[in-house]
């Protein structure tokens, strides 16, 4: 079985370019063999996320970010499906709101970072704010380029104090997004995640992709990894974020609490 | 095929006496029927959720009550399994913060209720306030008393601005409680949900019962009914559940936005 962590992390200080990193990579695998494999993955998923919830000392975050029609979405619907929904927050990051704007960039995401005993799922992060920020001109490069390391001192927080935490970038061909929004375009079922919005973002492509290889060189780091995953077989993408997923929290090995209970006692106490 | 809402709605207006109420109920159904309608319930509620959420209109929210024991965990996690994370808010209400308590006690409930297109699932609730509250003393008579007006005006501004509230009591037999008390008294893999504080409740069990009652009279509306689910059958009990919720769902009949797209002009975007 090949080690999907091992091959699709991004070494802390290595220098990438997506360019050279294939979307349509399978590991080797088919789509036969990864169906019963995720089955088995989410399986032990769902049981070790239960003794994260009952241990209730520390969180594992998972970030997902892409471009459009990468997936993110899809990867929540798919890879977490066996999730149980206590213990498990998913939070989308949107524009922020004038509230959110009155506050430095990583107070909203701090206040909605999993507490112990969760799964955290950020849909788009912490990272717009040196992503789209930086593309769209939304801030000087000056405030853009020192946030960083914010980020990174910020992740250093959360994996001290108990939080986990794992960032996939779904890494998808333009090509495959062209296709992706095309289907948009003809299936009305499909008309309401139309926007074109997206078009923008897909017009300014060599910016994007130039924005987020500076994040994933900048805060790749030991205590909280980005992946780049091959994201435009669905199929792969799902499988290779969930093993991963799960491989961190067998390595966190949650326990059940250990309750002494002394048995004649509370039974004397059961009429 | 048994309408279990009618079957378990407790009608506005009308007494009840849970002692008259078998908490083993099973509505004509089997253990074997009911693993097959679950199955196809879980389904359609996947497919009613993702069209809720696309829609962003309107929310859900399923308040879950009962004696320690009652199944409110196992609920979430068997009837609600097929939810999408993403669109699933689940909140567990405690003994409030001194945070919370420097506000009125629906203070936190309503900073907890689901956002448009969100299915909300409170374990525990607001109703602790009219039950826990006034079995422990907590606050004075003059006090709890008039807070069944609060909730029921509160909940009919939650259905007048476009959230559905189905309301759960999961209702367990003494003896059946006795019976899971004893079972996390013997399973060292259970000791971590033996609480002490279970029996306390179990000791005050008669006054529980008629806080409940008058709840269950005073605040089953039209607009927020309550349900009064037969508990000591996990399978029934799930079952119940579900099958209610997804009628209410069907009701519902989420609708995806409908947006115009001018494919040609979109097509030509896309280069």
């Amino acid at each position: 079985m090949p080690d999907l962590a091992d091959r699709f992390r991004v070494a802390p200080g290595s220098s990438i370019r997506l360019a050279d990193l294939d979307t349509r990579d399978d590991a080797g695998l088919t789509k036969d063999q990864v169906r019963d494999l995720l089955d088995d993955v989410q399986k032990k998923m769902f049981v070790l996320q239960r003794r994260l919830h009952a241990e209730g000392r520390r969180a594992l975050l998972v970030v997902l970010q892409g471009m459009d029609a990468a997936g993110k979405d899809g990867t929540i619907r798919v890879a977490f499906s066996s999730l149980n929904a206590q213990g498990t927050r998913v939070v989308s990051f949107k524009a922020p709101t004038s509230n959110e704007l009155d506050h430095d960039y990583l107070w909203r995401v701090h206040n909605a970072c999993p507490r112990r005993g969760e799964v955290g799922i950020f849909n788009r992060s912490h990272y717009e704010d040196v992503l789209v920020v930086r593309v769209e001109d939304l801030a000087s490069k000056e405030t853009w380029r020192r946030r960083y390391d914010h980020i990174n001192a910020f992740e250093r927080l959360l994996h001290d104090e108990g939080t986990v935490v794992l960032k996939f970038f779904l890494h998808l061909s333009k090509d495959e997004q062209r296709e992706r929004l095309l289907e948009r375009i003809h299936d009305p079922e499909r008309h309401f995640k139309f926007n074109p919005g997206d078009f923008d973002s897909r017009r300014k492509w060599d910016q994007y992709v130039e924005a987020y290889q500076d994040a994933l060189e900048r805060c790749s780091t030991d205590h909280a990894p980005w992946y780049v995953i091959p994201a435009d077989r669905n199929w792969l993408r799902n499988y290779a974020v969930a093993r991963i997923t799960l491989d961190a929290l067998e390595r966190m090995d949650p326990q059940l609490p250990t309750v002494k209970v002394n048995v004649a006692e509370a039974e004397a106490m059961l009429d």
